[in-house]
C-alpha cells in the first residue's frame, strides 16, 4: 500500500453561463498540488503554506475540514498529514477552495484504495467549500472531482450527472481585482420574471443537448445568460468589452467564472483561444488593471496522480 | 409528380414538465388524417369537418392559415385543396390544432418535392397556431414535424433542436373538461423565485441529458416541475391524485400535457403504460369525469404518408 502520493487539483469554472448554480467544467490547468500521507492516528496534520498563509488548523482550512468529514466516516486510528502548494490564487473565481477541498479527499481515497465513491467524495469536500464561504455548495467541486463538465441536477438530495467534455479550448482572465462571492451574491434578484427563466432554461438544454452531441454551433448559440450575467457583469469593469471583442474574435460564448472576478471563454481551437487572449490583455491594459491570463482545455478527468 | 396524397398527423405533448414552453414530444397515436391535392391556381380550398364543423374559410381554420403563409413565400399559380378527418379533440390539450396546421404544410410540401425545410414549415404552421391560440408558438407545431422529442431553444430567432427518441411508453387521459388556453396562461405568475428556477433548470438539463444518452432513472429523476405545475394543476381535478397513483404503479414521471386539460405519463414498458392508464381511469371514474385514455409511444418521425 502506497501510503505516501501527490496529486493535481485542477481550478473549475462554475456557474457555466445559463448554468448558474448547476454547471461548471474542469481546467486542465491551474491546478493546486497536494502531498499526502497517511499518519496512524485519527487527526489532520496541515503544513504551514509559506505563500498565502493559510490556517493550519484543520477545522479552518478548506482542505482539512473535508478530510476531518472523511475522518468522521470512519471508523479506524488512521489520519493524513497534507502540505498543499498552490498555484490557484485563492479569491480568482476559478475554484482555489474547491481544488483544495476536493483534491485532499481524493488524495486521501487513493490511499484508502477507493473506498469513497465519487458522489461520497464530493460531500465530504463540501465542508471545506462551507469553510470557505459559509454556504455547502457542489459546483466546483463536482467538476474537480468528475472532470469534464458535471451537472448538479439536484443538491439535496445530491445528483451529481457527469457530461462528456467537448474538446474545446478556454481563455480566462483573472484581473487583480476583488469580488467578494457575498457580494455577488447580495446583489442577485430573488425574483426572476418567468420570460427571462424561459429563456434560460431553453439556453441549458441547448448547451447540455450541444455539450453532449458535441454540436458546437449549439453549444455557442446556447451560451447566453439572460438573469445573472445582466447584474453581476456590473461587478467587473471591462465584461461588456471583453465579451465583444472575445465574440469578434471568434469565441464561441463565454462569461464570468464562478462569482467572478475571472471571466472565461470558450473556443473551438487554440488559435482562436490565443486571440482570445490578446483581446482580454488589451481590455485590461488599457483600463489598467493588472491581470493574469490562461490558455488552456476542458479538462476530461479531473484531480488526478502527479506521474 | 404525385398530385395527391394522405398523410397522418401525430397529436404531440408541450411543456414538458420542467421544459414549460420549450420541449415537447410526438405521439405514436393518435393522429389526424389529412387529403391533400395540389390545384393550378393560387388558393386554399378546406373541405367542410362533418364532425367539428371547423370554419371552411382559408384565413380563419388552423390548416388554412398555415398553407396560405405557403403560398405567400412561393411565386407561381398552386393551392391545396385539402380535406381533414380529425380524431385528436380540439381542446384536449394534446396538440390537435398543432397537428392540423402542421400536417397541411408537411403534406403540401411533399407535393412540392421538399421545397421548404423543416424549419421554414414549422415557420409557417405557426401561423395556424396563431388561428387556434392568439398566440404563434412552435411547442407543439416543432414535435409534430421533426418527430422525436424537440427542444426550442429560442423562439425569435426560430431555433428548433432535435432530440433522439427514448423508447418510452405514454399513458395519457383526458378528462373531458374545458381548460381554456388563455385561463391557463392567466393563472401563472409573471415572476417566479431565482431558487426555484435554478431547480427548474438544473431539471431540464438533466432530462435533456437523460433524454440523449437513454438513461430512464435520470429521465425519471429529472421529471419535476417546481414552477408551472403547482400552480396550473390546481384546475384539472384529480390531478394529485393521478400522480401519486401513476408512480406508485411504475412511471417513470409526467404532468400536464400543454395547458391541461389531458394529463401524461411516461413509463418505461408498455404492461406499466397500461397499469398507469387503469389508475387513470379508476380516479376519474371516481370523481365522475368522463374520460379518454390513449396508451401509445414517442413517434419518432413526426407527420408522415399514410401507406
Amino acid at each position: 500500500m502506497s501510503e505516501k502520493l501527490t496529486i493535481l487539483a485542477p481550478g473549475t469554472v462554475a456557474n457555466m453561463v445559463c448554468g448558474f448554480d448547476v454547471l461548471g467544467f474542469a481546467l486542465e490547468d491551474p491546478c493546486d498540488e497536494i502531498d499526502i500521507a497517511l499518519i496512524p492516528e485519527k487527526r489532520i496534520i496541515i503544513q504551514p503554506d509559506p505563500v498565502y498563509h493559510l490556517p493550519t488548523e484543520p477545522e479552518k482550512n478548506v482542505a482539512g475540514a473535508a478530510l476531518l468529514a472523511m475522518l468522521d466516516a470512519m471508523d479506524e486510528p488512521i489520519g493524513f498529514d497534507i502540505a498543499i502548494r498552490k498555484h490557484i490564487k485563492p479569491g480568482s473565481g476559478i475554484g482555489s477552495s474547491a481544488a483544495s477541498a476536493a483534491g485532499a479527499v481524493v488524495a486521501a481515497n487513493h490511499l484508502l484504495h477507493h473506498r469513497f465513491s465519487k458522489e461520497e467524495l464530493v460531500q465530504f469536500a463540501m465542508f471545506g467549500e462551507k469553510v470557505a464561504s459559509g454556504v455547502k455548495h457542489a459546483d466546483n467541486i463536482a467538476p474537480c472531482i468528475y472532470g469534464g463538465i458535471t451537472l448538479i441536477r439536484s443538491i439535496f438530495p445530491l445528483d451529481v450527472v457527469a457530461l462528456p467534455a467537448p474538446n474545446l479550448h478556454v481563455t480566462i482572465v483573472h484581473p487583480q481585482i476583488e469580488v467578494r462571492t457575498a457580494d455577488a451574491r447580495a446583489i442577485l434578484k430573488q425574483n426572476v420574471l418567468l420570460k427571462d427563466a424561459i429563456k434560460q432554461w431553453g439556453n441549458i438544454a441547448g448547451l447540455v443537448a450541444g455539450i453532449i452531441q458535441n454540436d458546437l454551433p449549439l453549444i455557442g448559440r446556447s451560451l447566453q445568460d439572460h438573469i445573472i450575467e445582466p447584474v453581476r457583469s456590473i461587478l467587473i469593469p471591462g465584461f461588456d468589452e471583453i465579451k465583444q471583442r472575445s465574440m469578434a474574435a471568434g469565441a464561441l460564448g463565454g462569461g464570468i467564472s464562478g462569482s467572478g472576478p475571472s471571466v472565461f471563454m470558450l473556443s473551438a481551437d487554440k488559435a482562436t483561444a490565443l486571440a482570445v487572449e490578446k483581446e482580454m490583455q488589451a481590455v485590461f491594459a488599457r483600463i489598467g488593471i493588472d491581470h493574469h491570463t490562461y490558455v488552456t482545455t476542458i479538462n476530461p478527468q479531473g484531480v488526478k496522480l502527479k506521474s
